[in-house]
């Protein structure tokens, strides 16, 4: 996509199994979008008090991590794995209200892999609609090309995060000079999306697996827009405030 | 996606290298698109008479077959290659006029690749604009899932293709059970393209790749909808008439 080094500009990878193949990942800023929930979970943990977020690939790092004291929270195929303090929920952070000061450790699906995938890029941030207008107006201001990586589910396509991914584009497209084919494409969700958010996305996949897992209330959380000022951003493999 | 064997899925694969990650291939009709412009010229070369179009994946097959007399359409990064008879124009087969009976070999950078890859599933079939009437009544008289595979550019998203698969889910929808969230993503796609095609695309990524290449009317006879009444499907690695 990139013809002149000059140009500023805004990516949508569909899919972390696309990751590589998007240009000057380097030089660029990534924001990572896992909507239900990861992303979402990591934001309110910060905004809830945490010191910072770890995110880790497997369960067995958790477990590593968990037995030195750290607060953990582990899932799978969207449900909470037995052993561990949370889930990958917001509202079971917030419930808990213990999060002062503490370093929480996290490993989900697929948002955790998609922030390791992420960690050489120049910066690597995340973004939810609880974060939203806060990102935007920081995105605006950097002078860099801006990849927003979907975490997806399993490597497919999920239409909450390129609903998200298309919001963002929405909003930022006058400050770039070069829109990739998937920005397009995503941005297009969002206006179909935006008047009624939870409406759109009740056909999704992923709405459907969650509330076949009775998490209703998470999934609405996870549509709510702006309740943080918060963008976390990765420091040496730890998610904290900017 | 495919939770219940009974229900017929739509589904749509933005990338071939998402491809493997579909479900129930074996199983399943694929329909291989890339509108600008193999599946395109391989619909025209077919309406134009010819016997059966070979996709072939690499020059070098190409050249083996050109040996033994065929004629040869090969193409990469948009360019015609020196030394073979055909680009991968619709228009140049339109003009050459000597198509009849012929076994016309192809090879291109995207979209040849993708017939290969599907070629396990139940049946294969080209998808373009030039035959989209034709070949969604005949989908919905199928009892089978359909994929619709977006040949893209070198594994990354088109939004060309992607618009032609929101066209097949917009008119065929109804006759199924399942959506995957890239079918949904691909309709609203459709739905904001379809009054005006040519404005739509005209900031795709390969449009604007093509158009600097000069095959403006390459282009436009691609976005050209129902031209003909033929649906090119794969038989032991050619491709005929239906």
């Amino acid at each position: 996509m990139k013809d002149n080094k000059n140009k500023r500009t805004l990516e949508v990878c569909f899919s972390p199994a696309l990751f590589h193949l998007c240009e000057n990942i380097e030089e660029s800023i990534v924001v990572v979008i896992d909507i239900l929930r990861a992303t979402s979970t990591i934001t309110t943990a910060l905004e809830k008090g945490a010191e910072s977020v770890i995110p880790v690939s497997t369960i067995e790092e958790s477990r590593f991590y968990q037995k030195k004291g750290f607060l953990v929270a582990a899932e799978r195929h969207g449900k909470k794995i037995d052993g561990f303090q949370f889930g990958n929920s917001p509202l079971e952070l917030i419930a808990n209200g213990k999060l002062n000061k503490q370093n929480l450790v996290i490993t989900t699906t697929n948002g955790t892999r998609a922030i390791r995938l992420a960690k050489n890029a120049n910066k690597v941030v995340i973004g939810s609609f609880l974060n939203m207008d806060i990102l935007i107006d920081w995105l605006k201001t950097q002078d860099r090309d801006v990849i927003c990586l979907c975490a997806g589910w399993k490597n497919k396509f999920n239409l909450e995060d390129a609903v998200f991914a298309g919001a963002l584009v929405y909003h930022l497209k006058d400050y770039f000079d070069d829109l990739c084919d998937s920005a397009i494409a995503a941005e297009k969700n969002y206006i179909a999306a935006k008047d009624n958010l939870k409406d759109f996305l009740k056909n999704s996949s992923h709405y459907k697996r969650l509330s076949q897992l009775g998490v209703e209330n998470d999934i609405s959380f996870c549509f709510s827009v702006n309740k943080t000022q918060i963008i976390p951003v990765l420091k040496e493999n730890c998610l904290v405030k900017m």
